[in-house]
């Protein structure tokens, strides 16, 4: 079986450590992995398969030899990155949210719309966390008939603010515990028994940058361009998994059997939907592993063709670096 | 001015004890006060204007002399004890969930329907507590137009399960701090750092209970028999504001200009909307008041005649024992 070379680009970070976790428990064939950071971390050491391994610093000569390069850095260094990539003749599977919408960039969830890999020329992108875990989701329903409409309120975990996040939590609980004052460093306010409702930057409409990627991301991976999402993106005291309340309406009436069914049947996803039982989808239950729980499947009570769910997936894994490992396993 | 005895039934609760406190704050005009509970708790005292006051059991003979009951008990003990308090010639302002829908029981929250009080026969009832605090963000809204459907997905604080949610909250969050097990007693599951997407008991149509109340309490307090309601209620690890993300479609379209000119000019109600300087409702900036937030007001991008927000309120304050009071105020 052939070995690839593969580097990670900002592998210091909670989604690029992940990357390297998951590389290993696939069982992905790396003849060689190269992790990549800022200066700050070059000559520090990361573990793969037991063997401490060199971060190298991030720069055009750090991608010769490369396969495969899973870029889990922000925008600007994902942009100053490409062009060397590109000419190391590396493909780059980007969590960066810089090439998403790029028109000859593919925006893959591989169980969606993992055929779309095919059309890359260098450039694959990884999408939005939410976007992923949502639309893991709704897909299965899509299928039977498209969404036309969705509304979604997220409940997102600080993890999506990185290792910066877990660690501000895990301060201000300490702190509260222990009586002391809480620190705000990460966020702009106290995330501890609160919550934040904005994500992101302002995009002059209202909404966040946050929250309207699940409208431009979701058109694009569901190949619905008409597709309208409403969404509102709240931080919630948890520690990695997101979980999103949907509304979708879609064009023909779906019901709540066919919807549990095709879910059943849907790779990557998991029906959690008994409330006589207590079951439904929970970040203490989808932290740690990759798949999307989907649950509280009912008919919308304000229009007939209307749906609604709770639906939750890790954060770190399905919505960014599992991801963008299944990306990879598509390329080879 | 005339002074009325009070009882509270139910006194010992969270929301019991906020009554107390709230009609001390309020310097509602008390001849007597008169907290009752349990057998378990009568004999026991409870604090009222710097003296220590004597729990009475509730019983048939406990509301002899009393003027205003306001309820905090559960629907059992409410539908016990409402013959005698009729009895007794006293009005009861009840906070369980028993008389809501009874149709000659007024179903009140004073600033929006505040007139409605005057029919009452004797009970008046005191709305569910996410419920008062969506109304109050909306109800401005639909005076402009009235409200055709709402989608509202819930973040709701551990106080809505009283003092035991507190507590479960407080102890899971130490045990993790100090490395201990985590003790599950008053919810199905782990709370801290955790989401619970269920409140109440199945009503049979995949709804929870507390679902439900939104639409139903809903279309009684805004007199829009009509408005189709979608709620998605959930618990979050916060200690006592709710929270509630909602979409309204109006008959006619609302801009977001007159949302918030309306919002300006309510009562009991706070604009706080902006982005751009990180402000928005949250729980920590409403707890120990008893104003309800909104903010996040945006055009819905799913439906022209629909506006979204965010909206947060303290769950024991005005969520309960202060609508109570202020529906109290209503009667003297």
């Amino acid at each position: 079986m052939k070995q690839y070379t593969v580097a990670v680009l900002g592998a210091t970070g909670a989604v690029g450590r992940e990357m390297m976790s998951i590389l290993e428990e696939y069982d992905f064939p790396v003849k060689e992995l190269r992790p990549l950071a800022s200066k700050r971390s070059a000559g520090k050491t990361l573990c793969f398969k037991g063997e401490e391994t060199v971060i190298r610093e991030a720069g055009p000569d750090a991608f010769k030899g490369v396969d495969i390069v899973l870029g889990a850095a922000e925008n600007d260094v994902a942009k100053a990155m490409a062009p060397h990539i590109l000419e190391a003749g590396a493909v780059f599977v980007d969590n960066s949210s810089a090439f998403r919408l790029y028109d000859d960039v593919p925006l893959i969830v591989p169980e969606i719309n993992g055929e779309d890999a095919k059309n890359h020329k260098g450039i694959i992108a990884n999408p939005n966390c939410s976007t992923i875990i949502t639309l893991m989701a709704v897909a299965p329903i899509a299928k039977i008939s498209p969404i036309e409409t969705m509304v979604a309120s997220t409940y997102q975990a600080v993890s999506g603010a990185g290792i910066g996040g877990l660690h501000e939590l895990e301060n201000q609980v300490e702190a509260y515990v222990k009586g002391e004052e809480l620190q705000v460093n990460t966020f702009a306010h106290q995330i501890a028994f609160n919550l934040i409702p904005a994500i992101g930057s302002d995009s002059g409409n209202g909404y966040t940058s946050e929250e309207m990627k699940l409208q431009n991301e979701g058109r694009k991976i569901l190949h619905l361009p008409e597709m309208k999402v409403s969404c509102t993106c709240v931080r919630v005291p948890v520690m990695r998994s997101h979980s999103i309340s949907v509304t979708v309406v879609t064009k023909e009436k779906v019901s709540v059997e066919q919807a549990r069914e095709a879910i059943l049947s849907a790779k990557g996803v998991l029906l959690t939907d008994e409330l006589k039982n207590d079951l439904y989808p929970m970040p203490l239950d989808t932290s740690g592993q990759d798949k999307v729980f989907v649950g509280r499947i009912r008919e919308d009570l304000t229009n007939e063709k209307g749906l609604n769910l709770f639906c939750c997936g890790d954060q770190v894994r399905k919505g960014a670096a599992a991801n963008a490992v299944q990306i990879a396993q598509l390329l080879i």
